[in-house]
């Protein structure tokens, strides 16, 4: 084959029958009854490696036992060419016909273009697209002026316990010019995105506690600050009325939307409106007044109540007074903030407006990852955008991503420049029964990858 | 036997062990594997009335044919004298040793003047004490001049569900000139104390829902109201900093504290706040800055959120923006307050703060109950007072009680005059592990029963 390009068209059918046999295996890493499944994915994967002409490819066993990475290198390109690190993950979340399913989750089923099975957007499609771009370029006539390492990990859905101690302790063994980080979704199938800032996180619980014991709210309500009643007085005031978090200090570091921010989101804003029109489908939008909704979602930071919980809350009425409530809260930082320091803020002002009826007592996960503001300008994003705007014949637009893909913050200790790739779709139900991709987006995955590789190769754009 | 006084006295023994005989049974009302016991102990009562000397005894099945009442008369004194309905409920509360009982829970155990045991206070201590003071009465050579009804309830632990009923469909079977209610605590042991008010009740949930399902709180967070936020928002807004309900119209009908209130429970106070001090003992007392203890506990209707729930409360962290949140509410409420008309204020006040980025809906369980005041002057309630002072040596004090008797609206019905006698303390762990009584207030009670009889059928004091 003369060129990556076409090898790639040539094989699409071969390609989608071994992402198909990948999609098979149940590669579910919250499940302990199914580590051998992860681990017989990890062998296929490594084979798979070395059958496409990567000149290693390796195992490696995590301290659990379970879920293990796979490795794989080709360094034909030689000492003085770029690495380009490409990070996918294989196991997926768990799924069964009764959460929804209107096929075997498991079983692979292709219809009106779409292929549905677990794993399909989520991230098995990442895997394989890249691979598949991979060998296209080994087995071309051509071959890549970079040098090229993969990552594939095994237990991202059930929170990457390990990789990150595994990068702290082998940083040459993932070190690399450009991590492109391929998870993920893009806007519309006709429009490609770039995702170039992620919000990072910090969480806490808030518990309130009152009386001893729980107590009977007939006989001593009226007498006793109820705390729920103090927590939700507390929680209230942890906005304005404007949406803008009420906490002293918690704006303090924040990088503020500059104007290219604002230029580049406002292109997305209608994709986000629809799709928020589509899967949120509140009474209103909410939110920051001064803030257009792209940087409500990735350019501002949050204060977010995943949970509450307190007295009794089963079928009919039990007249209690709780001794306790909880919340669990997490917040979602942008670039400068320290989740330390913003969690110090946030506890500062608890303790402030606490009544002297309730006590309150904090209790922290230890979690914290900061938020991430990749270089639009550099060579690994605009090589991405001339990617997708030849894998798609669409450019893409450029957003900044609500959530955390904790990953590529260890991929900044290693890679000088870090990209995320995404080629599957935000309506691709990840997590959810009916997963699905647009079949298409597979193959122009493969090409965009391709010329990615390529243009890194070039030092272009 | 000359009286009913020295018969009592005379055979404390024997009725020591009958009332342990009765406690031995399983009168478990809310588990149906029980059921069977719960028949048994009716008729084991219906036997023992008819052997004291009652002129009738019958069990009487229940709808669902579960835990039927047991109902007695005793009608020597003649048509013309007055009658005397007493009430009392034989079913208990479930119990298991390893819910942090010392001992057997349904194996009566002496102990330093102490008797524990599942339904030793609540309330088979009062179906004995009054079934002893029958007897004691029917026994010896004096005869009441009142006639007597006894109903025992089979099912007051697992929501009454029939008794309501049955006395509406048979009023004629309870009628009585005065029904006295014998349930409940005393303040303490040397300090009898009555009851001349209880709270009503009435009850709902309030759900506030906004996106259409649980969403990735990193994805939207910033862009929508999180229902969990604003069900803290709404009821952070039902209080005001005075701990008033901030509700309008929610005092409209309260009837006022008069000075004979606050001068009844000026005494009582004491007893109250060394209670509180024991049993709620939270950082600090909590409510309407302008009334008394007692008042706040007995007077004053309330607010109360019983239960909540939002998002994830489980272990760790899940980064939801949930659908929907929900709140358990219950308010006490005070004389002359129509259950009905203070819900249409609650419901009327949250959907005016409700705003628009979320949807509000309400549950009513059609629980209402209005509440109670009885006649602190009346025949009943001022031959109860000579009563315990004769049976205890010290004069009772008078107070409100925070909770509903359901119970006491029903006999309000039937009963020209209500009064609520009880022997139990308030320390006496009713629904809990060790439940006890001081032995002395089983031998007191029997005394008070049939002084009240006595007082009752002399037509004084």
């Amino acid at each position: 084959m003369s060129n990556p390009y076409q090898y790639a068209k040539a094989n699409q059918e071969r390609f989608l029958d071994e992402y198909q046999e990948l999609l098979r295996i149940r590669t579910i890493s919250t499940q302990p009854q199914h580590a051998k499944d992860v681990a017989r994915a990890a062998e296929w994967l490594k084979a798979m490696m070395l059958r496409i002409g990567m000149d290693r490819a390796e195992v490696i066993l995590m301290p659990a036992g379970r879920c293990p990475l796979v490795l794989g290198e080709w360094d034909g390109a030689g000492e003085g060419a770029p690495t380009i690190l490409i990070y996918c993950h294989y196991d997926v979340q768990p799924a069964e016909v009764a959460d929804g399913w209107d096929t075997e989750p498991f079983e692979p089923t292709l219809k009106d273009g779409r292929l549905y099975c677990r794993g399909a957007v989520d991230s098995k499609l990442h895997v394989m697209s890249n691979l598949k771009a991979v060998e296209s370029w080994l087995a071309s006539d051509v071959k890549p002026n970079v040098n090229i390492k993969m990552v594939l990990e095994g237990e991202e859905e059930s929170g990457s316990e390990n990789i990150n101690a595994f990068i702290a302790a082998h940083p040459e063994r993932l070190a690399a010019d450009i991590a492109m980080i391929s998870d993920g979704a893009i806007l519309a199938p006709d429009q490609p995105s770039l995702t170039y800032g992620l919000r990072g996180v910090t969480a806490f619980e808030l518990h309130v506690s009152a009386p001893v014991s729980d107590l009977h709210s007939g006989h001593w309500g009226g007498s006793v600050h109820n705390p729920i009643q103090a927590l939700c007085e507390i929680l209230a005031q942890l906005h304005d009325e404007n949406g803008a978090v009420a906490v002293p200090g918690f704006y303090d570091d924040v990088a503020e939307v500059t104007a290219q921010d604002r230029a580049l989101l406002e292109e997305v804003e209608p994709y986000l409106q629809a799709e928020w029109d589509a899967v949120v489908s509140a009474p209103a939008l909410w939110g920051e007044r001064d803030y257009i909704l792209p940087e409500r979602l990735g350019a501002r930071p949050t204060l977010e109540i995943n949970g509450i919980h307190g007295g009794y809350t089963g079928a009919g009425m039990k007249t209690v007074l709780p001794a306790r409530a909880f919340a669990k809260i997490t917040c979602r930082l942008v670039p400068r903030q320290d989740p330390a320091r913003v969690l110090d803020c946030i506890v500062e002002h608890i303790k402030s407006i606490t009544p002297k009826t309730v006590q309150v007592d904090f209790q922290f996960g230890g979690m914290g990852a900061e938020a991430v503001l990749l270089d639009v300008e550099g060579l690994a994003m605009q090589s991405a955008a001339e990617a997708y705007a030849y894998a798609w014949g669409v450019e893409p637009v450029f957003e900044r991503a609500g959530g955390s893909v904790p990953i590529t913050f260890e991929c900044m200790k290693v890679a000088k420049e870090v990209v995320i790739m995404s080629y599957g779709l935000k309506s691709g139900r990840a997590h959810g029964p009916n997963e699905n991709i647009y079949l298409q987006n597979f193959y122009n995955g493969i090409q965009a990858t391709i010329k990615f590789i390529d243009l890194v190769g070039q030092g272009r754009p």
